[in-house]
């Protein structure tokens, strides 16, 4: 897969190719229609990610058609937010596909990605935060990148947060997941140089509101150099977090 | 002032005293009509604090009539939300207030109040939540308690906090006060033993939505041992506080 | 168990230990990782409480072997919010465990805990409120607390509220549990001179907003004295009032 | 003014007064235009009321212009939210009109209104919220009722509640005003027999939000008996109180 | 039943009755415990209402007890939120109880209630909100209520609407329920002289969430004369209209 | 101005135009550059729109700048939101402007526009909501649209509203606004046949939350046929009315 | 079906026609009572729209008389949100009825409808809002007209949505589905001349807050010619286009 | 300035600098205290930024005062929300001092940043959005980072988008900065390999919420590489933006 969207996009927009050329370039390429759904390689062709399916919703089969397409095509896949009876469903249409329980995710990864160029780490404020945090350190890996997983180190115990100062300003990017009160950026960025993406989740009860609390909390983060992602997206914050460490 | 409502009702409740006597007993007491305003002697007699006068939206007139009345029966004066500008019109009239324009409080302490038994530590994350610190370090005091200020030691900079750690642990109880992403009380309440009163501020802008962001964060923070007060609520923090510390 | 965290840390501050020695004496001590979650005794050293595990979203076997671990220690347990069903999976593999379906609880308490140096009064406004209610008696118990249950005195019919006015009274903490307007604490704070911790429950419907009502009302709450935990944390505020019961 | 609005729409109902007809009859008569209002004389003719303006964010020469319009077709005349400095532009054009500052309303009453069959109670928690229980006591007041007017005696202080007991339960109807946690309706209605109308005011601040907090508690008022109306609308709650005791 | 709780606390307040009198007058008297829930006496006793049972989370079994516990008292009984199946679990323990399924209560009355002066209309906007509308005009009749039920009359048919207007403008007081946009009290209330009260349901979905929309539609409500209880709240809305009908 | 950017677009899309020739054909056209602002003739191209400056925000003279860019076009112009001291800094500087202060427009039309098929029905429940009406309004007659203003017609007087039937049903599009509870709109849907838009108003007070409540109705609105644009958003309204009628 | 309410309406607002003829006229017309449901041909009558039921909440018993009554009229009938086990309850007893999975819809269509002028596009962002855009698209060709789907062609692919260029600028009237962001509308309503009615869905996770996020957006759409309906009302979006493209 | 806190840390933590020394090592160095506010030199330190005053609420002198302090140390400065007149009050105390009124910042820059690596793009959708998409710039320019200004290109216009698109993609980072529908960071993100960080303004009335609208927006961005900071937070998206550039 050679050309690359953006440089026919580039083309059009210097005046260096016709719309004509393009669309016919691009024809066949950037979709292919399933019926039920359009296989984008636009991510792919775009951000150098494999591609990406959101399996909430979906259906065994449905996932299986879509993963199917897209591994004929030479694609590195992977499958988020995947029940393990969904997977069930699957695992025997898919040779080769990898399922992780904690992250609920499938991964199937033909070639090697291109290699980030320093760690990411993902630190999680308690137990509960971690299937979140493990679908953005899958994330993380399937996009080519080393991750150092930091769990269960909130900020009402700090002994347990300093312990592991060393490993997270060796970090080059570090993704930060809490509910509750969402306190752990904020200490975090207070620590490290590296930019740090901060992941709300939803674990908690009451006035956090399905992670309100959190959410709020981190886009009011007293320190700078922190960006926010949505309640409970790992895949979103380990995205962001490999395009700046490809950088 | 010797007979304590408390001991009325109590009596009324044992049985010990008939209504007659006790409406007989608490005529004239419990509160005095200005016309536009009742003076309530209620919590004094009920908690052992001087009589305090919630002073935002009242002119400098109402104000200067409440607490001469209330200094006219002995009691110790606490007035809070007191502008300079009204202070202005009031200091002529009440001989002897003093006025704290960081705390925004009129005090006027005739009687020394029962001691507290420890100290009562009011931290800020930072110097825009001093204003909130104050007016509870003011109240605390005019309550009878000695306080221990440590301002302005936000969790984005842990090494101001820990450097503090020793005048933390030593307070019976400690009152925190944060606006933006509200994490202080959460690593406060990590490293003490004593009970955390924690107050949200409406430092911040934008997502902090006037002080809500800090008020969910601190209601849900994750170690025990935490209380919340309303928004900006120094007074009540301290009254609470103090209450704690007179046990 | 006789070093404590904080003395370790004390004595960090204070520059009378090296950081090494206190890693070393901190090594193997405040949690041990199971996997899936780390078994942290550091609550217990910093605030004399036994181990504490939160039950929701985890399963009999999680629970057990968490538990098992910390009893092995020596370590008196509290377990909340366990269903019935599975404590049913637990209770063969936890030889002296309690469980008390009101609460939701497990506990198992080896050693008599420090005694809390006043009762704590538990009050209720309605019968939906109790489960919360129960949560906050039994921590309070395994704390070391004498309890008085007062349940289901709401402020529409004051008549039961002041039955019991001679027992609120006599607490030396009073906690105060309501869903639907929350009016209980600021009625309760009224009549007793004791700090009162308010907790919000999710208990009616519409625009109690799964107890949004409740805990807006008690932030509100106009006597002073009251602390506010989140919606239905019966346990938060009975750790709240033994520390100040164990003043 | 003897024929009604509803005798006209009623024989249209009936089949016993043709379209044109009504229309006949209501020409000139239900409203009348004054370029920025129309003057509606229908809440006189269906509910029996005065005419009433809500004078907030109109300007002296308007009010003066609709007060004298509807002076002139002999009707009583209330209106609402008017700041003295806004009253101050009107009495030179306005004969006999009489100012409440407290209650921010204007009133001219010219022919007796027809009696209410009991009193209307108006209580407020506070001191804070006599200006909106001041709007519904002049308002009840023109609308031919008597009028107890039992101010700042909040559950906080519920000896000065009680104190009033009798007063309370030999009205018709209660008006309750509160703003903060809003309890006074929950606690006033276990204690009478009459309905009672809850006014949330937006006396407080921060976790009050304007008066939500005291919103949503009045709306989950646990006895029965209580209908709400929206937040500072004193006008609003005397105006059903006067119609159920008009009843 | 012949001395009400009311006549005990005014002679208390009127100093005619000691409280130790008054105590031992309601000794036995205004509730008894089961356990898990007080039967409480007092609703009947002060607003001459049966006792009332919020059925919503209870067991058939607890129902059927406290059932039985008022139904020996000699009282009427009311039980709401109770659904078929729940009911199937009581029937044959509680004899001569009624079930309503489209309200989802059970009756049981014994002697008739003082009947109301005049007749309550209940008026909904749609077919779903006749649950709610069933359980007002249950409840009114068993509170000795005529009820003149207008059902599925909504704002957006006018012609609907008005092809009831005798019906109900012939009501003593007015009930509206409704979801969604919530204007019917709006137009019902320019129609009627009878006060108005306003139920929001929960129907609906997207932007009603919940029946915010409706409530908040219905506080607003611009002719005079509505007054508001909870989402969803038939129950309330009866008691409340019960009270003005038997004024 | 003949070229239209739409048929540009087309061309390049249909692959007739290079896109060289597109962006040649485009310089200096789709928008002016003033430092502070881009003047963008695109909506004029796209849509047949006069140029439209929001007002709000800018000072007198950068409107100025702004509209004699526009004017030295050729085009008509429509500057919404203009405050009257405002306007009185423009006046001067731009011959044959018209300000409109009820709407708080300014308007400059030197080309009549191309007329709309039918008549467009602006209508309003109450006078506050009328500076939003007239913004509609004139808007849509600088649009080419014929206007029927029926203005304080709200729901509670369905005498006046049904005075207007026969205006409002010859309306090719009808245009609604109110605040407070919002249910003109769907009383109005219910009558007529036309496409009806909604726009909700920020007149009110306390639980209309400053529109929200009126916004939430309209969402909800019961019958078919409307549309909704934001609060106080008159200009939005037409503008979407002008493109139907234009159909 | 001959006469229509409308005209009755019209004369009975021009005075033609007396109230007495007006009612006979209508009698048994408008609506048949099933006891659980009125059967309402109003929308028919005043729209020229099909009978529409709403089948959520409904059982496939009420759902099949309802429509039963409906076709025995004569009248056209749509369904909507009908699962497929509820289908599966009905199509027995409905002769001819066409169920549409996609769009959860049941149709059966006797008489053409009268044709729209144009085509109406229906476009949305990804495949998760399919089934709000079927009912949509269904509910428009019910309508009588043609429908263009363009689905999966969301702003995060530029390229996929501009490919679309040409069918959608065709369209008379546009639809835009969205969840997650809602931005579709805005960037469509950019591009073509079209009016564009917004669907926001409740597509997505975390802070979109079931749609609300993509309401808020798109009640800001920057370009004017939008028009908002409820959150996943495909129907609604469908009929309001359908009025616009039947002028 | 040689030696780093985060070097000290460090040591500390590698247990191979005691607590004394490196107490010793930072006396007198992370702040200074000035009586109203403690300037600290520790963002400087660990992320190699300039010291940083949030001018917001602060007195012309405080900030002098603030300020000449930092320039004393020798560190780079950089003032943010600093109105015209408050700067007016500075200027001529602090020499050198830069104003900028576009971005509303002071900066005083000594000696030359450590220069970014690529270049920032900051992109705003509409006029109203430059304020704070120049605090962006400004504050990316004083860390050391090439600025790219693309201003007014809002997804309603696309054509003004794809104009600047070669721009775009040469950036390392890219800031959007957006309010209203906030759909700007979307557009984006699907069309540049760069990381997005996206920036909520309070531009928007109505709907918009003071900036939640696009907040939320943002937050639900669909294509990957999107990190969200808090509304209006120009500087902290510049901060975080630099980071990355450095990286």
């Amino acid at each position: 897969m050679k050309k690359k969207l953006e440089e026919v996009l580039g083309k059009v927009a210097a005046g260096r190719m016709s719309p004509e050329k393009a669309l016919a370039a691009l024809k066949g390429y950037p979709f292919k229609d399933l019926g039920f759904a359009k296989v984008d390689h636009h991510r792919e062709v775009l951000k150098g990610a494999p591609e990406i399916v959101f399996g909430l919703g979906k259906t065994p089969d449905q996932i299986a058609r879509i993963a199917r397409e897209i591994v004929a095509k030479g694609s590195n896949l992977l499958v988020t937010r995947v029940e393990p009876e969904v997977f069930a469903g699957i695992k025997g249409r898919l040779r080769g596909a990898v399922y992780n329980p904690a992250a609920r995710t499938v991964t199937l990864v033909r070639t090697k990605p291109a290699a980030g160029r320093g760690t990411i780490a993902v630190i999680t404020a308690g137990t509960s935060d971690i299937p979140v945090a493990e679908e953005a350190a899958v994330t993380a890996e399937v996009l080519g990148n080393d991750v150092e997983r930091i769990y269960d180190v909130g900020v009402a115990g700090l002994h347990r947060l300093l312990h592991h100062y060393d490993r997270m300003r060796r970090a080059r990017v570090v993704i930060t997941v809490a509910g509750m009160e969402g306190a752990l950026p904020s200490v975090v960025a207070g620590l490290v140089r590296a930019p740090v993406i901060a992941v709300p989740t939803s674990v908690g009860y009451g006035a956090s509101f399905h992670g309100l609390a959190a959410l709020l909390a981190m886009l009011n983060s007293c320190p700078g150099g922190v960006g926010v992602v949505n309640i409970d997206n790992g895949f979103g914050a380990a995205f962001l977090a490999s395009l700046i460490n490809h950088l």
